[in-house]
């Protein structure tokens, strides 16, 4: 039974909890963090305290909070003997020095408190400072997910701007797609067929194959058409910018 | 029972075949094209002939052909005493002028000839020229789907721009974030369940609500880092761009 104590009281927290509480393996002592979330009911026993009063008898302590304060909790923590790691994607290990055992658990997924995440097919990445507490890790990951890797702060930092393309991005693609038709009032729902079958066939095939449309055939009438669509210079420049960025994709290719 | 012929051997051709052969109230007559296609079997009897040879007893003549394609079919075409449309959704249904009964059938989809297509959900955007050529029209786009829509030409070629941002600039987004992942020998894969909780919450929040990420909360620090990683100025200036559009879409509302 791995004891775990968990910091913070954001979305990353509130979805750690209940996996956490759903795993056989884990004993969740506490959260701690600076308010209490009226949208969360935590598991009994469980009560938000201040940070200083940690559990020190806790085998881990999660940091699930904010980029910018996890430097700030690491100060409060002082020197614990627990595994410490942070959640965050961007943010190297070693910010958690001088805690002599840290490490980083990073989700990789967006979550949200009022959606349902599948933990099984969740990534994990792991990373830890000491090769003893590497099982440790497996361990508490193990618990919660089929999809453990181990991934050190570099690579975590590239798989994180990754993450920043097939998520901010490609979400703001769809914004801009939603605008259109609520500019023209046209039922944006008419484009979710359409959303589905992209992302499944960049799945299936990888994007690179996978592109088709007027940016890498060349249709300058079609893109000529489009700019005349677009009111403002700047969602001209970023329909122009992607598109650039398109051929010049599959020139370089050729 | 609708008598159909279908000019093209494209993608889009075949899907149509294999909707119109599976509906029992659409009678397939031909398929005309330049080519036979060898990764398709033709329903029997429906052999690929030449345009000149198009059947003009069909009720309705469908064009599914590459845009710039369309007015040589209809000049070969020449006065047909059909309902003719086309299938594209950046072209005016007025290309087909001076066929008397014209009009589009839009699929609004990426349709690939290997890839199965739910007919049944996929938006059919129809238009025709004459008030009396709705009716056989939306009959013919009801025998393959329930999701039919009277959209016109200058509201199509909205439609169109926002399904380019939908289709080829969401591809294009999951391309880059596969592109890091293969340079820094990451699985790509991991990346999937965050891109399938990306479609799913942009679908049941609405994207403007979905975002999340540095740009829109102005980490500046996190964006700096990104763009260091990326190696080429033409990356740079697409990652600047989208960070600059979304930051924007967002001031605008405050």
């Amino acid at each position: 039974m791995l004891s775990v104590v968990l910091i913070g009281t954001g979305n990353v927290s509130v979805k750690l909890q209940q996996a956490f509480s759903l795993s056989e393996e884990v004993q969740l002592l506490g959260v701690f963090g600076k308010e209490e979330r009226k949208d969360e009911i935590l598991p009994s026993g469980l009560k938000v305290r201040a940070i200083s009063e940690v559990d020190e008898k806790a085998d881990i302590i999660v940091i699930a909070v904010a980029d910018d304060a996890i430097t700030s909790v690491q100060k409060k923590l002082g020197a614990s003997n627990a595994l410490v790691v942070h959640t965050a994607g961007s943010i190297p290990m070693e910010v958690l020095a001088p805690i002599k055992r840290r490490g980083v658990f990073y989700p990789l997924q967006t979550l949200s408190a009022d959606r349902e995440v599948d933990f099984n097919s969740l990534p994990l990445c792991l990373e830890c400072s000491q090769h003893e507490d590497r099982e440790l890790l497996q361990q508490l990951a193990e618990s919660v997910s089929a999809s453990v890797h181990w991934i050190n702060s570099i690579e975590r930092e590239r798989l994180h701007l990754a993450a920043v393309f097939t998520n901010n991005f490609v979400n703001h693609m769809i914004c801009q797609a939603e605008k259109i038709c609520v500019e023209y009032d046209l039922p944006k729902e008419m484009l979710h067929p359409l959303l589905d079958e992209t992302v499944a066939k960049a799945k299936i095939l990888g994007a690179f194959e996978a592109q088709t449309g007027p940016a890498v055939r060349g249709d300058l009438s079609v893109i000529e058409k489009h700019l005349n669509l677009l009111p403002e210079s700047a969602r001209q420049e970023l329909y122009k910018t992607i598109t650039a960025s398109i051929q010049n994709e599959y020139e370089s290719q050729l």
